[in-house]
Formats: structure tokens, sequence, C-alpha cells
């Protein structure tokens, strides 16, 4: 069965001359082991809730995924497997979520997928304690890894780790690929850590020195790793590119292909006779997982209808949960909320907003789940709702994520590739950058994830540059795929919050001030225009000679310039544009409407680098932004330092108009 | 000692009405140790090259390392300390590197003072290694660090202290506030690590239990940790906001001030009497170092001068690299290697351009030193001088960071900070997200730090949307003080790596293809002017009607689709604008000559997310760039699939013209 995975890797890497054969080849015999003995799947139905999730962390090693997918029986063909890494194939280079059934998770950024994988094995353990009920087991699964060297010495391992065994995750298992061999080649001159030991100063149960290649002894210690209270790290001895002849053991079989010649020498030395892509008809009659995994399913289906008809209105909200569906009460709460806050008109920060948001939003959405990375008084994330995962009663919803911001994001992505809840992630909007490439996988995984990113400018103040942001919302913006609003006040903010939750096919980044924000009189239409990312705020009659574009924190700074130069006669126009994403996605008139391509004098206001509004003003207009980094003082002092002052945007408005 | 610290720092914050007055609080005694027993400093005199180097990771306990900078005597009168976190002082919310006397690095982004700290005391072992001579330890000095909590849960804690691990840097002391409390109150619910048993899985020494509020014990704890052969931990059990009577181990104490009562009874329980900001006399002259400090250099000083008379071309070209400053030849021989590129007409990957580079510049450049993120082979970072710092021999250049890229670049920064080196990191442009922070800090720092980030789009092909860049040009083009280049051929980057090289005040990011890129032939005026980050590559006679800009891989797209237009009968220019930031700074004079304001019918191509384009084409010009994330394919199909042809390129130039 190992051999057949070998085979595939090996033939397929060939076929597209590109490719990881390597570690698929090492880790065949764990494979068989975990896919072969424990895995509790459904290869007719990847979606079955109760499967148990695997998660291949050394996302490089996609060979390993699709043998083992086509083999026990996801439609997976082995016309896929040939067009391995090829256009519109669904074998791409990394594994990708959304694309190839039975893929948990994106991979091949380094270290995520173990995060991914805590997420996943914290879902599991929450929504059983939610929702399972005595002798109903109705979520009851592991969560299994494999991950090798570069995941360990990745950082996100450290606070991935460390939070799983905070947390007991004792249902997650994962299996380490110890080959000792990276990109670079032997790892020991700059990898000793002593693994085993480091884990369990996680917390962990670590099971050591098992022969990666010995399929029993795998199967063993996954075995003994149930049932236990912690997680476990299974430590998997094995050969990269097990079966090559001469270049098993080195970093040569790591990312390229072995060549035709050493594959032919790897089929004699494992007595592999099959021509490439064939598979005989024994071994994957062995392999064939189907009729197991549907009798799994079905067993599990009996004990839900039980469930069903024990506790009928548990087993409905659970599967509203899973199919990710707001509850029907939701839009007009939140719409009855969004008028509410115009009628009101106070004028909090917008973090404060967003709390508020969380009191209004957050009791009709039991599945909103979210924590802070050790900033839960300044990012207020806190709510009136919350209850700490660690008091481990049900209904746990708010996580203490400690400092430790990647492993935040990337286990919620985790939780949000899970199901059954929506996840919020929070910090200051410059550790944005501890947590980068984790908010681009959720993405590129179309997930819904919320970031609650406060702080967002010189105007936090006094603990200066390295904690203001500047270039971090054009780097927001220029993601593929994420919804990134800066409200200008409460009821923005309230709407930026909806459509974040609303949302199914991707993150939001809501940018949120420190410091208070006056509210905006706005008409009915108005208010109902702020979903569209940008809108007409205040308006002269006729064409305007001027329009002033603006965001968050800088919007009452456009408001007070355009009363002035209204009152020298000019005839001005305000755009607020709380999510430029969004007002790209309207129809062209809508656009035309709000920004008259006729009218050239434009000026945008963003305490932040604003190159990215030259695609507002172009060439004719202006911006007024940030060029360099922040300073350490109080936040007015800064404001004035930098130009953010209504008499440098009427002076610069007044030059524009000439 | 000890409380005149907790004075100042109590003081200090209210005064503020803003900052941190814990953990300064907290560690005094630690300091008494550390600053009183043992650091060798020289306040006269703070760039005293063989000075111990002390690194508060902790960054926002700003307070402890101003009062210990005021007390041992540098330039930071009590008026600064008066005016903590308030414009223009020189005592910022957090210690700002360049700004105040005495801070060795910036810190406030948690973890990444100790990484700087693995950075210098790697560089006080590899410049020892290199220029000391027997009898003569010129280099020799121990590097500190304090750091708490936060630094430890931070990711990349593991990174930089596993490799401070691998290559012993006994030299590294680190001494851990473990005080148990962080923003959101006890860490016990979300931080369990066995801390110790952690730090020994690195190949650390550690001292535990060591009580914090015991300065002796703490000094023999740092006298025993000397003449190791490992780097050591020393845990310090402290109190945070030791001596205020009602908020003493709450996180109360953490990021706000006491207030005006808990002060008065923090005094009066510390038996502390005098005024805030005043210090008495007997206190002021215990912690007085500057005789110690002159005497310490002096010493030295003499020994400096003994090693000079016997090795009088070490002692020059060591006093060179202190400075900074190039070799006498470099100029001329990059002039020279630059013309050669452009007469030899070559056509390798930027990748491999940037290598030649390497093997042109390096032998010129001792100070070179640098490495990838198990990306050797794939970054092109190995030349032929390069020799592995793990050799243990002098001379030594080349560090096998393994697959820990935020440690890398924090590291790196710490070898740019120290001196005497010129540092490069390496990764793929998409994995820049993992040490996206440290980047930010190179910049914020003015430090010289090169980044070689290959594989810059979906040119890179099979591996797939995970590891193509798409926002990532963007970003770096947004964060103030960086310069980003992306050549087009072996010319353009024999530019920028000299232009990275000979830049002083900040870190400049060279993006490079995987694949081939063909030379473009230049006049030697072209050449020349490649150094001002945007030219006329190729242009028509008399006023063009449509600019086509570009920039790397594209350039050649761009190229194409000129010849086409022409043939045509269209009159384009060409501009090729490898550094847009190095454009922006030239004369205006010089830009309206390149991008002539009336010439509207602009076309800038790139394979990145293009919004940052507008700046130059305007609302009437247009970009062809990335909208989405990419995918797994060969390199050609992609480019084609993403509309990176030149018949899309020409097509959308004749929409312009109309």
């Amino acid at each position: 069965m190992a051999n057949a995975i070998r085979a595939l890797a090996m033939d397929a890497v060939q076929q597209a001359n590109s490719g990881h054969p390597g570690a698929p080849m090492g880790m065949a015999e764990m494979a068989v082991a975990l896919w072969g003995q424990h895995l509790q799947h459904n290869p007719g139905h990847p979606q079955w809730a109760n499967r148990d999730r695997f998660v291949l962390s050394n996302g490089h090693a996609s060979m390993i995924l699709y043998a083992l997918l086509h083999l026990t029986g996801y439609d997976l063909p082995m016309s896929e497997l040939r067009n391995f890494r090829q256009l519109h194939s669904k074998t791409p280079g990394h594994p990708e979520h959304g694309l190839t059934p039975g893929v948990e998770t994106t991979t091949g950024p380094l270290g995520q997928g173990i995060a991914n994988a805590v997420g996943m094995a914290l879902s599991e353990k929450l929504l059983a304690k939610e929702f399972n009920r005595d002798g109903h087991a109705i979520v009851d699964h592991h969560t299994y890894v494999f991950l090798g060297d570069g995941c360990l010495m990745e950082a996100i391992s450290h606070e991935a780790c460390a939070l799983a065994g905070a947390w007991k995750l004792n249902k997650l298992i994962a299996l380490y690929d110890d080959n000792g061999i990276s990109i670079d080649g032997k790892v020991e001159p700059w990898f000793i850590d002593d693994t085993p030991k480091r884990f369990e100063a996680y917390g962990w149960h670590v099971i050591r020195g098992i022969d990666g290649h010995d399929a029993a002894a795998v199967s063993a210690a996954i075995a003994a790793a149930k049932g236990l209270d912690k997680p476990t790290l299974i430590c998997c001895k094995t050969i990269i590119g097990f079966g090559a002849p001469t270049k098993q053991g080195k970093e040569i079989c790591h990312g390229s292909p072995l060549g035709d010649a050493e594959i032919a020498a790897t089929r004699a030395s494992l007595g592999w006779t099959a021509p490439p892509f064939e598979i005989p008809a024994p071994i994957r009659a062995q392999w064939d997982a189907r009729a197991r995994g549907a009798a799994a399913e079905a067993a599990w289906s009996q004990r839900f209808a039980a469930y069903r008809a024990a506790h009928p209105e548990l087993a409905a909200e659970l599967d509203r949960r899973w199919r990710g569906e707001l509850p029907a009460a939701f839009a007009s709460a939140a719409e009855a909320y969004i008028r509410q806050c115009q009628e009101q008109g106070e004028s909090p920060a917008t973090r404060k907003a967003s709390q508020n948001c969380l009191d209004a939003y957050g009791p009709l959405l039991p599945e909103l789940i979210g924590g802070s990375a050790d900033l839960a008084g300044s990012n207020n994330t806190i709510w009136k709702g919350s209850r700490s995962i660690a008091e481990n009663a049900a209904g746990g919803n708010y996580i203490h994520y400690g400092v430790r911001e990647f492993a935040m994001a990337a286990i919620g992505n985790g939780i949000a590739l899970y199901g059954g809840f929506i996840h919020y992630s929070a910090t200051f909007l410059v550790f944005v950058d501890y947590c980068r490439n984790a908010l681009r996988m959720a993405a590129l995984m179309k997930q819904r994830h919320i970031f609650v990113l406060t702080h967002d400018s010189i105007g936090l103040g006094e603990d200066g540059p390295t904690h203001q942001p500047v270039e971090h919302l054009a780097g927001l913006r220029a993601t593929p795929n994420v919804d990134t609003w800066r409200p200008c006040d409460a009821v923005e903010t309230a709407v930026a919050w909806r459509a974040a939750i609303v949302r199914r096919d991707g993150p939001s980044a809501l940018i949120l001030t420190r410091q208070n924000l006056p509210h905006q009189p706005r008409s009915a239409d108005q208010v109902e225009a702020i979903a569209r990312g940008g809108y007409v705020l205040r308006d002269c009659a006729g064409t305007p000679e001027l329009i002033l574009i603006a965001t968050g924190s800088e919007v009452q700074l456009a408001v007070a310039a355009a009363q002035q130069l209204e009152a020298a006669g000019r005839k001005v126009r305000l755009v607020s544009m709380p999510c430029s994403e969004r007002f790209d996605a309207q129809p062209a008139e809508y656009r035309e409407a709000v920004l008259p391509r006729a009218v050239r004098a434009r000026l945008a206001v963003e305490a932040a680098q604003g190159d990215c509004w030259y695609k507002y003003v172009g060439l004719d207009g202006a911006v007024i932004g940030m060029t360099s980094f922040g300073a350490s003082a109080p936040a007015d002092a800064l404001m004035v330092q930098f130009g953010f002052t209504t008499a440098n945007v009427v002076a610069t408005a007044e030059a524009l108009l000439g």
C-alpha cells in the first residue's frame, strides 16, 4: 500500500517536471497507518460533519494527499493526478481547500497547517461541549496532522502548539516526519531542537522514537495517543525519498523530480512493477475506503437521528450552524440596530462602537467566537456575552490567545474551515504584520474571518511609531478578496460589522480608532448607501468643483474643511469611503454618480500612506496622507505635526482649485 | 538604587498620563544587578565599539531604560524624563534607536528585541573570530537582554532562541522577568509553557528560580552565566509593579498610570521621600557610571593601540568596518561591473543575476554576510565566496537560517545595528509576510539591510497561489524608507544591488524572478539613469502619444507591445521603473522629462496588484495587473491566463488611444 503512494508521487512529479517527491515517499507508511487503520472519513461525502480532520501541514508533500484521496475513493480521478500542477487541474502544487474534495485546508506556507488543525480540534471540543448530550456524542472525532522539520522550525508552531497544550486538546494527534532534511540539506547545523522535550514543555504527550517506515508501529502509537488527556506528538523517524536507491536521505529528492533512471531503479528496489499511474487491483481494493466510510457515516446518521428525536431544537440549531447560515432574525435586527445608531448619534471611538456591535449582534449569534492577542481591553473585544473558553463550561466563546497574533489568525482560519462558528481575531492594526500570511490564507481560502484591528493610525498617540500603522491599509487593500473597512463613526462601524458577518466568501478587516470620532448626520438613503463602500456624505447644489474623499478619523476633518470651503463659496462634495473594495464592486453608474469623471479636482485624506488613493484622485488630484513613520506624542499634537488639520485640507483644496 | 528607578517610572508615566509603570517597577532589582554590577559601557561615549550590548526586549518598559540611561550618566537629562511620550522628546513611548543615546535597538513589537540581541551576539562572535589575535581580544563583550512573558509567547522567540542555541552564543545572557501577568491578566490559563525546559530543548543553559527582587541573587546568576559554552536564560521571579501597595501583582499596573494616591502610598511603602523627578545625591552617585565607563573604554583603547601596533592593517580594516564605510575600490568596481553586464548582454533570471552580483561585489566586501530561510538554492544566495558560519573558522559569512524568516530578518537587524557587517536576508517574496514587521523595523531604524526576495510573481509557476505574491509589492512600496527594486534584467539587477549596498539609511528590497529575463539594450546614459529608479528605456521621435510603464518581468512584454504599436504607427515611449521610491525622489524636472504631464494615455504593466500604479497613470490611464490570486500551472500558461500577453497590452493601449 505504501509503495502505491510512492509510485504515484514520483510519477506525478516526474510528469509535471516539478514538485516534491521526497516527503510523500518518506511518509508513505505513516499514511498507511493513519489512513488505513484510523481515519474516520467518507470519501463519498467529504463534507460529513463528524469526519476526522486530516491536515497535511507540510503542504509541499501534496502528492501524498492526492494519492490518498485518489486511492481511498474521493472524486479525484487518475486523470487529475496525471495533471499534477497544471492549469485548472484539481491537483495544484500545494493542496488547495475548495478546489479538491477532501482537502481540509490550504497548506504550503509552513507551520500554518498545524495551527489550522489546532483550530479544528478546538472547534470539535467546543461544539461537542455545546451540543453533545448524555448518550448522544454527536460531535466526536479526532484531528490528525502530518508535519515536518520546516513546520517545527517556523515560529508559528511555537504559538499554536503552546495553545494546544494550554487547552488540553487531547483529540489532536500530530505525526512528525522526522527526516532530518530540509531544502538546504541536513538540518543538524541549524536545527538542534530537542523537539520531544520542547513539546513536553508545552504540555503535550510525546511518543518518541517510532520507526516511521513501520506502519504497525505508527498505528500502535496512534492507538496509544487516543484517549489521553493532552494533545500528542508522535515522532516518526523516516528517510526522505525512501526507496530511491541513490537519492533517498538526501535533499536532492526534496524538491525536484527523481529522473527517469532513478524512478526505474526505485521501482526495482521496491518491487513495484505496475506502469506509471496504474494501481494493481488488489492494492486498490485494500485502499478503497468508500464502503467503510459510507458505513461509518450511516452509523453516525442513525445516532444523529436519535439525537434529533431527543433534542429537536438542538439538532436544528446544529444543522444551521454547520450550514453557516445566520439566524433568521439577524438581518432585521442588524438593520434596526444600524438605524438606532444613526438616531442616537453617539460619538464613541470606533473600537468602542465595535464593542457595542458585539453587544448588539452577539446575543443573536451563538456561533460568534473570537479573541484578542492579549489586547482584549484595548481592542474592546470582550462583550457582555463573552465567556472564556478556559472556564470549561459549555458556551465558551472568548479565546485569550496571549501574545500570539499569528497563531490566533491561523487558528481562526481552522475554526472557520471547521464550520459552526464565526471567528474574529483582534490585535492592533500594526501587528497585523505578525499574522499577515494567515490573513492572506483566509482570503485565498475564501473564509469568513473577521479581523478587528484597532489603534489604526498616528491617532493612537503616545505608543509611538512602533505601534502606529502607516503602510498597512495599502497592503490590506492590495490583497485580493479582503474587504477592508475603515468606518468614520458608530453607524459605519455597525454597517461594517454586519457586512463582515454576512459575507461568506472571504475575510473582512475592521480598521478602528483608539480615539473618539464624532457622529455624522445622514438621511435614510445615506445610511443605506454605507454598505456600498463609498457614498456621498455631504453634497453641494449642482456639479461640485471639488470632491473630498476621506475615511475613518479623517472624515471629520473633511467635513470641517468642506464647511470652510463652502463658506468661501466653493461647491464641494464629500465622499466617505469606508470600504473601497465594496465601492469598486458597485455598478459603473453608481461609481460615476458618486465620483463623476468630469470632476478632476479631488482630494483624498487618510492618516496612512496615501498612494492607493491616486486611483480615485488621479494626476490632477492630491492626497493628504502619511509619507513617513509617526512619532510618540499625544494624538492631537501628532495630527498637527503630520498635516491632518482643517487648515491644511482647505489650503490643499484651494491649491487644486487654482 | 532600585527605588530610584521605581520613582522615575511611576512619576514619568503619571506625568504623561500614559505608559507602563508595572514592568519597570518589577525589574528594578534586575537592573541594579546588571547595570550596577556587570554591564561594561561608557555613558560618555555610547558608541564605544566594545561595550556590552543591552536590549530591552519588552520595550513597553521603556521607562526603566530611560531611568538607567539618565542615572548612569548618558546625555538624557531629567527634562527629557519629564517629557516622557511628548512630541520631539528623547523619551518616546517605546525606546527608539537613533533618537536616544544608549538605546541599542528600537523595541516594542514583542519578541524582536531578543532576536536583535541574537544578531548582536552573533556579530560579536564572528567579528572576534575574524579580528582578534593571540593576546589581542579586541572584540570581547557580552550581550544582555531583558524579556517578559510577551516576548516568550511570541512566535519569533522560538526561531531566534533556537538559532542562538544552535550557534552556541555563550556570551548572550537573557534575564526573564517572570511576573505571570500580561495585559489580559494572569497568564496562567493561556501560558502554561515550562519555559526553562523549552530553553533547555534549544540548547541553552537555564538558571531557574532566582528571586528577581534580590539583586545579589540576580548578580550571582549573571556571574555564573559568564564563561559557559551556551547562551543562558536566567529566570527571575518578580512581582509586576513591585512596591505599589494595592496594584502590585495585578494587570492594572501594566499599562496605565498608578494614580496620585497609589503613587503616594508606593513612596511611603518604599520609604522613598524625594519629590518627583528628584534623585537624592548619594543614590545618584551610586548609579553614576561615567568614571567607571570612561576608565573601561580607556583601558580598551590602550589594548586597541597595542593591537594597532601589532596588526596595523587589521586595525585599519576593523575601523573601516565599524564606520560602515565601503572599501575605496567598491565604487569603481561596481561601475565597471554594471558596464560589463550591459556589454555582455546576458539574459539570466534576475535571481541568478543577483547571485552574479554577489560573485562580483562579494569579494570586495568582507563585511557582506547573509543567508536564506532554507531556500539558498532557490534564492541563489550562496556565492563563490560563501563560507558557512557553522564551520567555526574565521571568515564565515553565510548563515543557514533554517525555515525561520522572522528571526532571520530580526537577527539581520541586530547585525546591522551592531555594525561591521552588511546583512542580506533571503526568502520568497510571498514569505516576506512571515517577517514583515522586522523589515518595517529596519526601515524605522534606518538600517542598511538588504532583502533578497525571489519568485516574485505568478511567473514562479507550479508552486501555485500560496507561493505567488500579489499584494506584496504594494505593501513594500507603501512602507516608508524602504527602497523596492524590481529589475528587468541583469543590468538593472547590478544597479539595484549597488544601490542597496551603498545606501546607509534604510533597507532595500530586491524583487527577483525565478524565470529568465531578456537583456535590454541601453546607451551609456540609460545605464546611468537606472539608478534614478525610472527612466526612458525606449522612445519615439517627438512627443509620445502613449507611455508604457513596466517593471521586472513585464518590461519584455512592454517592449514587444511597443514594437507592435510602433509598427502600427503609434508613437510610444517605454519607461522602465525598477524603483519608484528612487524615481519619486528625483527632481521634478527629471520626473516631468520622463513622464510629461501632458501625455495622459499611460499604461502600467506589472504582474502584481496594480492600484499603486494609478499614481503614475491617473484616471485616464490603465493598469494591467493582478486582480486575484494566482494559480498552480507552468509560468507561461499563467501569464496567458492572467492577461500578461503582448496582445493584451497592445489592445489595452489601443483602447486608451481611442
